[in-house]
């Protein structure tokens, strides 16, 4: 595909995005690739000017630029082709989309599927091999069922959901339209409600359910526990990475992306747009307020206001947090420098 | 349900405890709920104090409240039925149970489950679809295998216990009675055994088996590996929760907790009734006595003593962890304090 | 067997390793247990002066015992037969093997097993029962696929790898030979990538490939993401533990070990021979040279040197965190000093 053909493509769909272009060049572009692993014929792009100096050293034929014009110039004196825009990575994101056509089985109900005669199917779905349907599953239109799946009594799957291999959906869980459940994942679990008595632990039934809105993702082994009484609530949009652990009784907001590891006690509700980086804790009850950030391995004690950003074990303010950890390095000379004047005020 | 005919229903189950009720009111209660969304109708709990504003605002009819008698004269004025007694959350658990029927597949041997003849299986079993159990392994009565499940050669199942779907339990595993395994757990798994020598890795065999005693539950996609010799031992009636990996070799005792992505290093040796909050580590060969308590995110690297309660990474006593992230959090003031105390010594 | 016959096997098996024995005794060995736990007519080892104690307490009849005089001379004193050299813990693993057989099912395909007609499946291989392989696969010679195994499209599998049970290969995933891929795991999923718009997440599809070259070892339930372009590799004789996550688009080295609940964000590299603990955590694009060690819980944000020792979250070098975790004990302490010391200063 030439250049300027694939540059109309995208433009197609990036309605609204500034766009500039160099008409000089129109190489045969044949894929897509990283900048700093891109053959010749390919088509990459520069985030930021973090990786400005990619643009001499990758062979790329073509490059998305952020809307610099240095880079440009560059990129011109390189033999590169190049458009300009607002968001290159978004860009890059629908360049792959022509190149690539991700793995999508035809619709096909396979004979090795245990499907209970009480469960309603949808059109267009394909059920893989072994998968089992308890009674009184509801399947929507075009579901997609990977092999091994099992999905227990009473589950409700929206249209265009996938839900990869050896997944496993508990009972009453109610997941929405173009959800993605990773392999692995286990959606609907019983919460770890135990009560303590001087005989040990009273196991709590859990009777509530967990309910993912449209469109969101879990990511592979991740788990997602149903509550003892009330539900479990994952709101739309919002993206969970692998090995994730989300808590009985959580709720969660639209927009979200949680990173790998992630752990969410009982009850914890979170609002929309938050950001939860790798490895993050937070405990009981706590509330995250709208678009908050919490930085990696940070561990949350206490309620997160919106738009707040917390770092640290126990969190502190991401500001004060930069603050504590520079000092922090340097507390064995701290350590010196208090003894030395504790020593000369003795002296005096 | 009459509200006084449910607690009698519970009153006949806790025995001892001191109760407490409001005779003048008698609701009917079609359903438990918790107390911040609690519908009309229904009977909800007031755990402590730290929840009593819930006890105006809740729509609850009925409140199982602690035994506190302000508590009860708010509930009688908004017009609510309760019961006071020592443990609100423990009764409240028999209230769902009441409620609530678990489902619970009828016995039967699915004729895809694939069960090798020399495998000894229990009365009034449940074998889902696909699950495979290979040779020598025996199955005690009234168990329940989900779905997927996965039962490698030699292992033993005691009665009532329960494999949800997907779980793998490998070779010579013992599982005791009454055991709860989730989704997607691995249960007996190798050891991450491996001899550094100067031409690599050279694997250790782990030729020991895991062993879990009666009324164990492991948390969903959680792991427990086996040993290069001897055994990985959870003692009886310890609970662990999601994504826990617990290491070879190591000695957990009885009724412990562990929250999720506890990670037990290879050794590690656990007394009874010891809680592990979420993502603790507990680095090889490390001892943890009797009711110990780690809070979450902490890493455990030296030998705990009964009854202790240890913090932070590396983990020290609790009392001293509350103060030193107290000063935590004030270092760049004592930067700023110490750095000035220097100046003014430089001009003395 | 007796001890000298046992000797003979090893010896043949550690070429190069000096080795003296006691020759006066020579009992019957039946078996291989730890030090702590075994009975009489066991071989054990002591793997260091650490270690020293469990010569006088351990029932063992027979030692593998460092290079050390007075370990042997003990021995010796409590009547057991011993063989001394350089790695005690490497031999031990050579005896273990002479013990034990591990499970290894037969050459054999099962008839429930799904295989599409367009998989190429190597001589002798065991494809257990419910495994689903589809279009386009290649497996290698002896390879086993134990049951439940799910195979996305296009897969490549080398000879003599072992897929443990409910593990799932994503799509186009290359796997060496001599892999072992345990119960649960996750490998060539999607990876993590949602661009963030005005108007929410946009997904990027995730088009390259995940690689695990010859001899590598994924724990249970961990997984390892594909990128949006390019791949995600893991070198030769690489070895994760449980519960790892590896981001799309990371680089690990070879013979590296990663230890239980390991997380790797996106585009990470990782040189040769590193070492992660438990709970480590390395953040997006960073770099880590080779033989670098990282302990328990550390946070990794920026490059890491070759051979560099690093801890805590951020990490630091080593030996400095040694020191500021000293210190950081003693902050209330330090808090005090220095308040006192400004009192005296305000009055002087």
């Amino acid at each position: 595909m030439k250049f300027s053909e694939l540059v109309e493509k995208l433009n197609s769909e990036i309605a609204g995005q500034s766009l500039t272009q160099n008409p000089a060049l129109n190489p045969d572009i044949y894929g897509v690739a990283a900048v700093d692993a891109a053959p010749s014929g390919t088509l990459s792009y520069i985030e930021g000017l973090k990786f400005a100096s990619f643009v001499q050293c990758s062979d790329a034929s073509a490059l998305i630029l952020p809307l610099d014009e240095s880079l440009q110039i560059q990129a011109t004196e390189q033999g590169k082709a190049w458009i300009s825009v607002a968001n290159p990575r978004l860009v890059f994101a629908e360049a792959i989309a022509l190149f690539y056509r991700p793995y999508q089985p035809q619709p096909q109900i396979h004979p090795t599927a245990v499907i209970d005669r009480s469960a309603q199917i949808g059109s267009e779905v394909y059920i893989g091999p072994h998968v089992v349907i308890q009674a009184g599953v509801t399947i929507g239109n075009r579901v997609c069922l990977h092999p091994n799946v099992v999905i227990y009594p009473e589950v409700k799957i929206g249209d265009r959901s996938i839900l990869h291999a050896n997944c496993t959906i508990h009972e009453r869980t109610q997941i929405g339209c173009d959800c993605v459940i990773h392999s692995g994942a286990v959606i609907g679990s019983e919460g770890f409600g135990f009560v303590p008595t001087a005989s040990g632990w009273v196991k709590m039934e859990q009777s509530g359910i967990t309910v993912l809105e449209d469109s969101v993702e879990v990511g592979c082994n991740s788990t997602i526990d149903r509550p003892s009484v009330g539900e479990t609530r994952i709101g739309k949009a919002t993206k969970l990475d692998n090995l994730v652990h989300i808590g009985h009784g959580c709720t969660v907001g639209q927009n979200c992306a949680f990173a790998g590891h992630v752990g969410l006690a009982g009850g914890v509700t979170v609002g929309n747009g938050v950001l939860l980086a790798g490895q993050v804790g937070i405990a009981n009850q706590v509330k995250v307020g709208d678009r908050a950030i919490v930085t990696a391995q940070s561990g949350v004690h206490s309620d997160i206001q919106p738009g707040d950003i917390v770092s640290g074990s126990p969190a502190l303010a991401n500001r004060l947090y930069l603050k504590t950890c520079a000092v922090y390095k340097r507390l064995p000379e701290l350590y010196q420098s208090l003894k030395a004047l504790e020593r000369r005020f003795k002296d005096s």
